[in-house]
């Protein structure tokens, strides 16, 4: 039964002086910024609500969903980045924050296995501690978008093991596979590590559930993940992706960047650079990162 | 400095690009409202980041508003909901469920403080258990909108006390202030209770600071929840206010309708209904409750 125009006109009427009536709500905030966000959140949530006509069980099922992802996040699992990962929001976020024209590095998603106060290393060292893979040589070069070598960036890396997991999914874990160093005069780094295998965002939770009932894989390229910093530039936040991995067009998390794909050259046993000598097939790559100069914020 | 025309359509190219693989990732689902819900979403989210080009501090804040959700609820304290109520998302997901014409009662927000298996009384029965208040009479019937008798109606109840907190709110709690009873052959009801004060919804957590942060007030007007249902009807989630309550136009939550507020009338000490001899000022109200024929489901 078709309603009466009147009725339909009455009833989005009364939808839309509640969404006004939200929005006016934050509207006695001191802070001018807190304004403009609440007030954009409110009516594209509001707008969401009324477009899909959200049934009673459906809001039922999406505070169920929040507190599922609540219970299972803890020190070590971060559900909330992977649901805003899953949903693109963090790409997004990414790229509202790219310069529309910059030849500096590109950046990707943060991710949720960053670990503040990974150890400091010196240029050459194996952050491996172990980890099962292919020995994997990764070096580069730290530069400004005007050419200038940067000596003292700080380079942060983190990355899973051949077995598609990060050090902090072990039980009892050690920190592995992660490290900060800084770049030499040269703006030069370089450090041993194993070559990451592609994995499955952790899937055991609601996001997983999300992603099963979509139709969806929970698979992400092989990739190492960089930080970047350096005073007077913008931070970098993105990753290295492994040059012909089979999930470079379906990332879980929509992360792949075109710019970012680099080769990893697989190398026989023998001499490797620093001096190693290695008695297994190991692999090495160059990642040379560029970054922008820093912004003045609305503080400055 | 205003980018160049052609880097804006560039970039706003990019992120449209992002937002349709994004949607494009649950066609992939073989239930189609969940490509429809998701698709929604998804388009709702990515605009909000859009319009109000989110910050990376701003994102890293919203996930640990999440994070700080999640950690403080627990069984006794829902902030996904309080988050939802205080967003108006709740009320909204009430108004798109409301029909556009009914003579039925209106319906309000669930909240955060129902508990499952509340005591069965029988009409007559006192449910304060010992909370500080007015004592309180309540009363009404429950009839459909064809105006018949609904003899057996489950009716379900709960309420703050004098203080403005629920049972659950307490250390070691036991369950006060919350019952179900059945409508007799007549289609009435009645229970005493005490006359619930306003209160500030739980605000020591992230949705507190929000509206902190807003300047908004926690409060909510003196009201009382009630669930009734009955084979054949639409369940209707209800609260009834108290008139004259000095929160009713600043509701925190956005729950109060105009037909909801009922008068609550204030008895001098002496004999009250069932019988019952009050050596105190107590109060009485009516509720009479109309509950709309259930709608054929999606499945029916
Ligand atoms: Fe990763
Ligand atoms: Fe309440």
């Amino acid at each position: 039964m078709t309603p009466h125009t009147s009725d339909a006109v009455r009833q989005a009427a009364r939808e839309s002086a509640l969404t006004d009536e939200v929005v006016h709500s934050f509207a006695t905030s001191t802070d001018p910024r807190l304004r403009v966000v609440m007030a954009s959140l409110v009516r594209h949530l509001h707008a969401f609500i009324r477009d899909v006509r959200l049934t009673q069980e459906e809001w039922d099922a999406s505070i169920a969903f929040l507190t599922r992802a609540g219970d299972i996040t803890d020190a070590h699992r971060q559900e909330f980045i992977l649901l805003s990962d899953v949903l693109g929001a963090s790409m997004m976020t990414v790229a509202v924050n790219a310069p529309a024209r910059s030849t500096a590095t590109e950046s990707t998603v943060f991710g949720p296995f960053f670990v503040e106060d990974a150890p400091l290393i010196t240029s050459g060292d194996d952050i491996s501690a172990g980890m099962p893979g292919r020995p994997c040589h990764v070096r580069g070069s730290v530069r400004s978008t005007a050419g200038e070598v940067l000596a003292g960036a700080r380079v942060e890396v983190w990355a899973a093991d051949d077995d598609g997991f990060y050090d902090v999914q072990y039980e009892g874990s050690e920190l592995a596979g992660r490290a900060h160093l800084f770049t030499d005069e040269e703006g030069k780094y370089d450090y041993w590590t194993v070559q990451p295998a592609a994995y499955p965002i952790p899937h055991d939770g609601p996001v997983g559930d999300l992603l099963t009932a979509a139709g969806r894989s929970p698979m992400r390229p092989a990739h190492i993940h960089f930080m970047v910093s350096h005073p007077g530039y913008e931070t970098l936040i993105t990753h290295i992706f492994v040059a012909g991995d089979e999930w470079l067009d379906s990332d879980a998390v929509f992360g792949v960047k075109e710019s970012l794909i680099v080769p990893f050259t697989e190398h026989e046993p023998g001499h490797g650079p620093r001096g190693r000598v290695i008695e297994e097939t190991w692999s090495s790559t160059t990642f040379d990162i560029v970054l922008a100069p820093a912004e003045p914020g609305p503080d400055a």
